[in-house]
């Protein structure tokens, strides 16, 4: 299996929504990442998809990302030269050139992000991420889980400044990482997670970028073609590997929305008052960049590791936490996440307890709707 | 001119006195910087003082220190670690080996890590340092003056962590740094402006850390053979080139101490009520880690960048300004800093409004006692 995938311009949009629903309401805005890439290839540039087999078991592939606030990054978009000044950064110190590009996480944003830095540096990306999803924190990673090491880390903002970080635990990665990440604004560009051809294989979710654009196609068409395109997106998703689980949550309007960009997160809760067969009925859904659980009163819908996609209930385009707003008629999905993250090993990474809820982790499909 | 000191065990508590001295009231500790040399040397370990012209054109030389608070320096010790590990994050980055270790400022502390790094890696020191003194921000140096770039720049912990940080702007490395230095506990092990043997030869203040021995074994000798230590250490100075101008500005008792640790930085006044023949009047000292300002009333009796040095009046032993208490018998030192330090250029960096005192530089040599 060593297919590859050249992204045309015509896919960009696709590809940019599919990875924003699978970004669980983070990842980053999909306008914004859609941008980047077509800014990329409207210079002139190409870039592939490819598998993971595809590599040497020695080349070197760099996974890419924007850490901070989606709050913060819609308004602070980077100009495409922090990801190349980062990877020059990254090469210098390993001493290799890389040969692949990946994504840490898919999102409207994070899934663009590395294949915008393919196409200006020549380089190809690896088909698949680091979690089939968004989270929060950088250690959140099936590549973590699976032992490969979060540094070498570089985080490069605006200005130039680009700053490498070694150290032996993720955990502080991700600390020192968040401190740096305030200082240089609420946000700015990463790569980490550096790793060889044979660890990309054994610890990437693979396929979720091809997913992501054979989402946001199918969104698109059933836009055009029919009246409920909730249910087209949910059909597309039965066909995949790891997100055949899926069922609408909620259907209802936004009444309440809290949300503050704090120590480097977007944190908050939006509370819906249901419609249609939900009419009388309320919806809290927590969110830290991504959300986290949804909740009827005291019972809970979904919860993470799992996907909580919010979506326009007209169109099914995905909402983004930092896109919330007063009134939008929105339609909540619960979609399961691979296996591989629901696995005890992952569910201490980034099970309920790590972001402080009380709830354990039950699988949505074990959930009685 | 290419002697070669070797410093001994006797050595370390007379150079970490007259470092400490010349510090003007930062550099850190000086028990602490002694007891870091002390224990490399009690491993084993030799390390010689050479002259910057024994270094090559090209040969990579590389000044360490510490950063952050003094306040927290003296209760969260390096254990040694951490320089060597910066080092070789430094010299990875580079592609290059250090030939040479350098100073990036005198004082207590600051003068002998870059002796116990020496020691541990079998390197030289270079006798001199980049201010002829110390101050608290990394931009503050001849260094950076003489257009020597302070990144890369690499911060280590006592975790193992590193973080290297490359700019175009020292200010920046200064303001990324400090976030960083807060987020590792307020203290951190560095090294910065690496740079080749031609670049430290144009840019140092050189012999500085011969003169601090010096001045720490006049001290010691004058207080077994002298009723007036502060006197002899003054004689000292005066027989230097570039601490020759140096005076007694006060004398007195502590009677009001303000000290908070702020933003990474050690800030706050001194207030002295005089005794001798400064009875009835009173004299007041701010510092930033270091001291910037003496005042009696609105007069100035000497300003940043000259060296202000609190002695104890008994035994002329210096007194950091985190080792300041209410009720020591203490005497002001004025002492003239290097003219490379008094050059329109220099008082740009690190000048009196570079710290927000509203006062002009004025050469000490110039204010009426």
């Amino acid at each position: 299996m060593k297919q590859r995938t050249r992204i045309e311009l015509d896919d960009v949009a696709d590809l940019a929504r599919g990875a924003a629903i699978l970004g669980t309401g983070g990842g980053g805005d999909p306008y914004i990442g859609g941008l980047m890439l077509r800014e990329a290839l409207l210079e002139g540039h190409t870039v592939e998809l490819v598998d993971a087999d595809s590599l040497s078991d020695d080349d070197l592939a760099v996974p890419f990302g924007m850490m901070g606030a989606p709050t913060v990054i819609v308004e602070k978009i980077p100009n495409g030269a922090e990801m190349v000044s980062a990877l020059r950064t990254m090469e210098t110190y390993l001493g290799a050139s890389a040969k692949a590009v990946m994504c840490a996480e898919i999102g409207g944003l994070n899934a663009l992000v590395p294949l915008a830095v393919g196409a200006r540096c020549g380089l190809p990306v690896l088909d698949g991420d680091g979690m089939g999803r968004a989270f929060p924190q950088l250690q959140m990673t099936t590549y973590h889980i699976f032992g490969v090491s979060a540094a070498p880390m570089v985080m490069a903002d605006e200005y130039s400044n680009t700053v490498l970080m070694q150290s032996t635990h993720a955990s502080e990665v991700e600390r020192l990482g968040r401190q740096m990440v305030v200082a240089m604004g609420g946000s700015c560009s990463i790569c980490l997670y550096p790793m060889r051809g044979r660890d990309a294989r054994r610890s990437m979710v693979r396929g979720t970028l091809s997913v992501a654009l054979g989402l946001g196609r199918a969104v698109r068409t059933a836009a055009r073609t029919s009246n409920d395109p909730v249910e087209k997106l949910m059909e597309y998703l039965r066909g995949t590997t790891y997100y055949k689980h899926c069922r609408v949550l909620f259907q209802g309007k936004s009444v309440d929305l809290q949300r503050e960009t704090k120590g480097g997160f977007s944190v908050g809760h939006l509370l819906l008052a249901g419609n249609g067969q939900w009419q009388g009925r309320r919806c809290e859904i927590e969110f830290q960049n991504e959300h986290l659980i949804a909740r009827e009163a005291d019972r809970v819908l979904a919860i993470v590791p799992d996907l909580i996609a919010v979506l326009d209930t007209a169109t099914a385009e995905p909402i983004t936490t930092e896109a919330l707003k007063y009134g939008q008629r929105v339609t909540v999905l619960g979609v399961s996440a691979a296996p591989i993250m629901r696995s005890p090993e992952a569910l201490a990474v980034f099970g309920p307890q790590c972001f402080g809820l009380e709830e354990p982790f039950v699988p949505l499909e074990q959930i009685r709707p």
